[in-house]
């Protein structure tokens, strides 16, 4: 039983077909799956919370291919990772481990050697790195052609490129952070609060809580608003705070799109403060 | 040999990797394939009627997880249907299983018991059923963890919630519905009107209909057209009428985008008749 | 090991679900992969194009399957080619196989004989030939159930439709063609014109080179730009060539979009020159 291979690239809709190939001609038994490849194009901060809400829901020794990798071509080391639940990570070390970094944790990271691990007859061309470097190396680890070894010349886990994460803070009754993204297609606001963050500052599903979001000194909403499971627990069209699927706090709205709504965009500027009412 | 589990959300591109990856951690010799991640949001309709054309097409057996959930976290129930065919359906039962009631019919239902049949450490989070429930409860179904018994509690088939479909009337040389959707991305009018329901009007490709396309009392398309096996039978930009591949009436434009320049939406008061001429 | 079936098709986004299905249908142990359902609508030659792309990098054997068929249900041929590197290519034959007509050359072509092989209960239907003879003969290709012999009737490979493709030219320091098409979501141009054109006119990265974009006598594009392995190699913003993945000469922008910045749009109308500096 092979692990399986899970992808993520900015490449859009329709993209990574020469990269799922390029596996299954490696090991045609191989099992290529795709995260997704509407990856905010460039953004490897996109790239790597993405990786790091998926991770924990896929099987431990999965072998994840990212590919958002701005510097393709240049200097920047093109690794693997091996992760303290025993899956793998092949990308461009520019900044998408960040947060795994923290969880689950890294064990050890490698150099793809290019030498043997690169696909033959691509030598001329330095700027797919996607299909001739990391899935051609993803396949031969996830078929057992080589192991974490083979994959090449091992550096040490603090070399490893990190974006600095501004986070969050909890004080009593009070958690502030930042908008981090924005849910699927329903314009849900995603923040960068754990709910364990807001479990600390006394905050429940059942309270009632006050919310504002700021940009460049700007205040964007500025209301209080029920904290609930779920959507379904307010009238549609009313707002609502929530324990998100990706572990961190949540706003929406019932039957409705709260980003849209607020013309609130997300990124380390956009300040979120949550506090007890 | 495991059943292969198929998927269908609202979620939109590249919608559904957590979806994936759980099914795959539960067992990763499952076989998960995706219909779409594009039912229109909060669409209960779109989702059944997805479903009802792709049940045929799917092999005997296949778990399908459908996850067009406006009322998740709320009441509504959390089901397994088994179809009559074989095939299973995990779904909220919000409406979605209305077609399939009468092809192929539902032989049995059960509400998923969330004690044992959600994903562990997810007790948080009320937002993300299609994880911690469908796909879990689908996976633990497909792998054979569970049988259809270790689903949860059986209620009455006739407590399946239905929305009512206006559906189609037939009479003499004429049959009349409703433009029930777009076919991909073509511009085709997919109307609610059965091949069959067409024969018994007495019409058939190769004759030539009389088409009428109303909404709220205005006529958006009255014009006689040519009912034919395809769109190459007619020159580039003309209309046609046809047997569409989901096994109703469609009407489109030869190399053309019907719907949009006729300025025709979808939905029941969007009425269809046909006529012959 | 049951070789893989590829898929692409012109039915765009969450497309292609009964076609996956019909194949597992036949057969569950198939292995069903996409390509991509967003080649251009009715747009052989994009069709073509992809195929010959993507060919070289998927498993020897592979069963591609393409429906970009502006005239299902007429008289084109539905056909299966065999490749000389022992792939298939099923699809109509209606110019997509032109440029695999060259590389890797095509074996031999067999019409589909659509009262063997096509999906029975179907025969009402002409619209849908992706599900109903593609998608299904290409299943039973591939479980084995019948051999390339047992497609159907044998024609010669000299009657395969063909565009006129109007390619590129050579002279010393110089090559011309055509702007082909755009990278995926980048805005990277790609052009006609193949590397190896490129080094017979004397052009290599690492040298300068001067590029012109004209289309109906206007020029669109007419600058000195830097030649290089990848977009890394020069400043964000500045323009670049650079050796493609396609295995074309390609021209992007570091972290920049270059389509859109000069108004650029694809096909043969769209010349480029590349001179030496």
């Amino acid at each position: 039983m092979r692990p399986v291979i899970a992808m993520q690239t900015d490449f859009g809709v329709g993209g990574g077909s020469a990269m799922r190939g390029t596996c299954l001609k490696v090991d045609p038994e191989l099992e290529v799956y795709e995260i997704t490849h509407t990856i905010d194009k460039f953004n490897v901060r996109a790239a790597g919370r993405s990786l790091h809400n998926i991770v924990p829901y896929w099987p431990e020794g999965t072998v994840f291919v990212s590919v958002v990798d701005p510097g393709v071509g240049t200097s920047r080391r093109a690794s693997v990772a091996l992760l303290k639940n025993g899956s793998y990570v092949v990308t461009p070390d520019n900044g998408t481990l960040t947060l795994l970094m923290d969880e689950p944790g890294i064990e050890a990271i490698r150099i793809i050697d290019e030498k043997k691990n690169r696909l033959r007859g691509t030598e001329k061309v330095s700027i797919f790195h996607g299909r001739d470097l990391f899935a051609y190396c993803a396949a031969k680890l996830a078929a057992g052609i080589i192991d974490f070894e083979g994959v090449g010349p091992e550096y040490p886990v603090e070399e490893v490129v990190r974006y600095s994460e501004p986070g969050y803070s909890v004080t009593d009754g009070k958690v502030s952070g930042y908008v981090s993204g924005m849910m699927r297609t329903f314009g849900n606001l995603e923040s960068s609060i754990p709910i364990e963050a807001a479990e600390k500052a006394g905050l429940a599903p059942g309270s009632d809580v006050h919310v504002e979001v700021m940009h460049a000194g700007r205040m964007y909403f500025d209301r209080d608003v029920p904290y609930r499971p779920s959507f379904g627990w307010v009238e549609e069209g009313e707002e609502v705070v929530y324990n998100s699927s990706d572990g961190v706090i949540g706003a929406g709205i019932n039957l409705g799109d709260f980003m849209s709504k607020y013309g609130i965009g997300s990124g380390s500027g956009w300040t979120i403060v949550i506090r007890k009412r």
